[in-house]
């Protein structure tokens, strides 16, 4: 991928474009996973809040997909915005991370229907995960390949790729929790975004 | 949330681009739950019209959310019209807003399945509660947080917050009005857009 | 809605954005209504062929949509272009074209099921002939408010009113028509892009 | 198409805004062919596995439709980055590519239920051939009307041409391929993206 022919390479804005277009798409998609009941003939309301109650966990894992794809959109605006120019390898590094979260709606209903279960916990680890090194990756690329704007400092971009080593840690510990109890893996879950609005910004990408 | 060290918030414009795809993609969805009535062999033209009478409430519900949307869509891009400058807060008070927007095709599914039963009812009111708080919520941020254009009068900003409180106060009595019997509460969400459009225009945002 | 104060208004591009977005979403939902058919065990590939053409009014219907919706969005963006402001009345005709062009998923996939019954094809006719209005209204409004660019004549308007009205006609004869044969109906839903086509533009809003 | 009358066409700004809608909206709904398995009453681990192993092939081509169409959009803005100027014929050659890519979602999800079927792998191939030939029109348009930015010199358009060439024969032949063998067109399927990141790229559109 990193090949020495001058190359057209779309600008940060048109990548940007694009990726708003599938983050929005992502975020607002879950919401089809949310059937509407059917009741008997007759329900009465109890039946109803019973049907509900029962829809909890769909819910959740909507509203916690939702705030994390947001948390990726913030931390995505944030590194493009501080983005000399773009390259070929980075374009592809967007597009492994818009492919992971354009994933993210099957393992969220997968969750939402045996929130309790090893498998579809640890696939909803996994996807997180996936999408927390796909943007670590993107970000490595666009320090190592001088992308940022000058005004970036090393020391900065440095602090930035590990503090992103977090997600990913967090996330794989997520996976291999569930093997000794899915409620390890389902604290990660409902912990990461809740950490991120905690002022110290423990798992922030950058601060500057 | 509010911190004090200076860091990077997304200008108004890519907000207004990431919420504008959400806002579209959540009307246009809203499509996706009339479904084609399955038919028995050798039908009559009669039995097509009941069909379609009987997904009458699913068209009502379908038209009604289409323009509350739309509504706060004008109002959304009134307000960051008016603003100069946004925080991290702004941001995720937007978030807030269109998770609960990303919400509304469920509650309006289950309005349109069961338009006259309590429990359907009171959530489409609680639906539309959440919105109209989060919007609320986000203008007195940006009121307090002094976001806005130099230009926009402390009058304009105290009568704007003053007219927000509508939405909320209205739609927490088409939560409760349903206890009594649900037609306070489907007048409510038919009144609301009504009188959005009556020149006076009392729940308008701001005039300004 | 005419009401004199003067009130903030989205500029041009702020509309054409979310309209993009909404026209974008409308034509490629339409493909969800081409379900994957269910073959039956150790099916042959006759089976299968069959199975397709079944599904061929699905493909028709489809593409039929797709490329009215496309000749609606160039038409959009045509006019769009030639205007010099908006008003708030302009902001709520496009939101109701919007609309009827985001309820099209529904007679598309009706039409589709149902291809030669009198009700699907008149919902589908009554689809087109709401959306042809409502640009209609919102072309009339626009001219009347005298929102167009100084270098529009009023000539090339009023010719592009009354090549406008082509549409509603034609379409409202697709509705009643069905009363007499569906194939009536059918051939117009097929003639009216065609004619978009040929070179002299019956159809066409405007040639400036 | 060809008309002599000078007439308004969009910028390139504004058919690449609605070709990204149609682009990010498409490669998400992928995932929506990606079902939540439905498991028996208590069900043991590894029979969700072996769900998800049963699902392998709509992962499979859910992840390669997303890549095909990714490329797409690449050469999709590396061709208008080069444009100059736009005509109505364009616009509609466009419109075209969009049309196929808006379809991909039946054959991918068609392609994910029945992998080893030589119907579906035919209509995944003839997908792909679809969108390579509108691709490919839409280029030789270009080049035939002069739009394209005087810097880009003939030769280079006539290597792309040329270049260009390679995506509508090679997916011709897994359509053929598939009336011997359906491994044929499957190995197709998965080199064609796999070439396109060998350093040689030999599938690319334009180098320049």
């Amino acid at each position: 991928m990193k090949n020495k022919i001058k190359e057209y390479t779309p600008g940060t804005t048109r990548i940007e474009a694009f990726s708003d277009g599938v983050f929005a798409i992502v975020v607002t998609l879950l919401v089809l996973e949310l059937r509407v009941p059917h009741l008997p003939e007759n329900f009465s309301s109890a039946e109803v809040i019973k049907e509900l109650v029962h829809l909890g966990p769909k819910f959740i894992s909507f509203g916690l997909s939702f705030l994390v794809i947001a948390i990726f959109w913030v931390n995505h605006h944030q590194m493009f915005h501080s983005l000399e120019k773009t390259d070929r390898s980075l374009l592809w590094y967007n597009n492994l991370l818009l492919f992971t979260l354009s994933f993210v709606p099957f393992p969220t209903a997968f969750l939402g229907e045996y929130p309790t279960d090893m498998i579809p916990v640890m696939l909803y680890g996994f996807a997180m995960f996936a999408a927390a090194v796909s943007f670590n990756l993107m970000l490595r690329h666009a320090v190592r390949a001088g992308l940022f704007l000058p005004s970036i400092s090393a020391q900065t971009m440095k602090e930035s790729i590990k503090r992103g080593m977090l997600g990913p840690v967090i996330y794989f510990i997520s996976i291999i929790g569930a093997l000794i109890s899915v409620y390890i893996s389902l604290a990660v879950f409902i912990l990461v975004p809740v950490f991120y609005f905690i002022p110290q910004k423990i798992v922030r990408l950058d601060k500057q």
